[in-house]
């Protein structure tokens, strides 16, 4: 029996995909982008901590900023008293030291002024004719965030390579970057070929189909964070192919669909021969088997099956 | 001691779940999108498929179109004869039947010409001087993809509704649908409130931080499909808080980030009272205990702390 199969050696599928990793290499390009629009994208430089987040130590909750040791003996039944010698609301800070006696009314957020060691709960005080009546002891640091406590000035926060997730998004925010250095997104040239495949919205002629692949790669490749330029249908002959392949070689890779015959097929092994070189044609994947894969100049191509009936 | 607390009662989170998911409704606004651009959104129709796919028998190989009872007795040392009458490449169709003792190779994809009943692969075939032997018999629909064997016409495919995966994409694309009609992305404002939060990219006076729940809230739903509205940080006072309400209910969603004191919280928690009906203020929940829930022109209104220190 004559042996017509085009496929001599079918590649097993993980050795398949070790030689597309071997071949591509990472995107380059770099854009600076505004840091609302950066979530998925990737990060194309380390991020150093150029400050402290908190870059003050601030009050967690609502309360009095006291000296700790002045509420040791608190209790509901024997509140400590300590005049209130100043407020400050959300956005406030103050400079003036407070002293023996003496707590500020702070709200959440606001530095701890100096003097102060520790915030008191709202919930456990009260306040009459500018007297706090402090009602629980609370230990040196209690309800204060810490500077520094979320991220320390100096630290190495985020590696170039990062995937920008919404929190290393808030990472950056925090340390002030309103953009950042982003890798461009590698664009990838999706062409569909076939001298029967017509695009969805012209009519069919006998014999015809709609063509379907080149808009699932696309879709794919959309969600995965690819930019895509999806071809015109290219007819099946030597000359297209190579043309097309040529016309996208500005692209970062090129995802060939169709060809399901081995007539067609053969046309995309030779462009990729004859222009660069194929690193594999046939891998044991069902339905996939024709899957080809070739570098010209550099530019790794992909052929898929167009046509994923069973052979 | 006197109870400060500004939660009464804390909600399950589950039921604050449910109170929102209750109060919400979808969106109804539509608009027809190219299918290229179309994965990830939401079909706004039900789709009946009006076309078979295939749209008529194809094979599913390179071989030849024969009369399956003429390979029987086919094998490869008894090899059957038939004439090649034809030779079908990719995009062609013939009318001609063939007749007993005939044949037409064809290739992937072509429509079965009238009285072939089978395909014999290329591989189990030899061919000379215009005649195909035959080295194996098929049985009748063998190598044939039946027409509607994909999609019956008239099948309802797809749904309103429905998330349009690459492979729904693919269906569309299949039934020759170049646009689809989905819903718009639900538009959402987010609102960071707060006198002491600046935007990433000016400078931090005393007391200051950035602004780093907008940014991070922002990602969270572009991820999830919403077109996304950042507002200028808006101070806590009660006039601009109500303003940004009023300002923001063309949107579907406003998201308030920050009030983390008390007192700040108590803005928002009035100007949804005053202008609607505040369904939750209060989840049992950490951190995000003081997350608030209303409806404000039958447009929910989210409050979620600026502050995610224990509480």
């Amino acid at each position: 029996m004559k042996d017509m199969s085009p496929f001599k050696l079918l590649m097993p599928c993980e050795k398949a995909l070790k030689e597309i990793l071997n071949a591509i290499k990472p995107i380059e390009r770099t854009e600076r982008i505004s840091l609302e629009q950066a979530v998925g994208r990737v990060l194309a430089s380390d991020v150093k901590a150029d400050m402290d987040v908190p870059p003050f130590d601030r009050s967690a909750m609502d309360g009095y900023a006291v000296k700790a040791e002045e509420t040791f003996e608190a209790s509901q039944f024997n509140p400590v008293k300590l005049n209130v010698v100043g407020v400050l609301h959300a956005g406030e800070s103050s400079d003036k030291p407070i002293k023996k006696g003496e707590c500020i009314r702070i709200a959440t957020g606001c530095p701890i002024p100096p003097g102060a060691d520790a915030v008191v709960m709202m919930e456990f005080t009260e306040e009459k004719n500018g007297i706090a009546y402090i009602l629980k002891p609370v230990h040196p640091g209690a309800n204060i965030a810490r500077k520094g406590e979320d991220i320390k000035k100096g630290e190495a926060i985020l590696k170039k390579g990062d995937l920008l997730s919404p929190a290393k998004i808030g990472v950056l925010a925090s340390l002030g970057h309103k953009d950042v250095l982003v890798y461009q997104k590698p664009r990838v040239a999706v062409i569909s070929t076939g001298s029967e495949i017509r695009d969805p919205g012209s009519p069919l002629e006998k014999g015809q189909i709609y063509d379907v692949n080149s808009y699932t790669l696309t879709s794919i490749l959309l969600e995965n964070g690819a930019s895509v330029t999806r071809s015109p249908i290219v007819p099946d002959a030597i000359d297209e192919v190579r043309s097309a392949v040529l016309r996208y070689l500005d692209h970062d890779l090129i995802v060939f669909s169709g060809g399901s015959s081995v007539g067609e097929r053969d046309v995309l092994v030779k462009v990729v021969e004859e222009l660069g070189e194929l690193i594999f044609h046939g891998v044991q994947i069902k339905p996939g088997k024709p899957t080809l894969f070739g570098l010209v100049e550099g530019k790794p191509v992909l052929g898929m099956p167009g046509d994923f009936m069973p052979e």
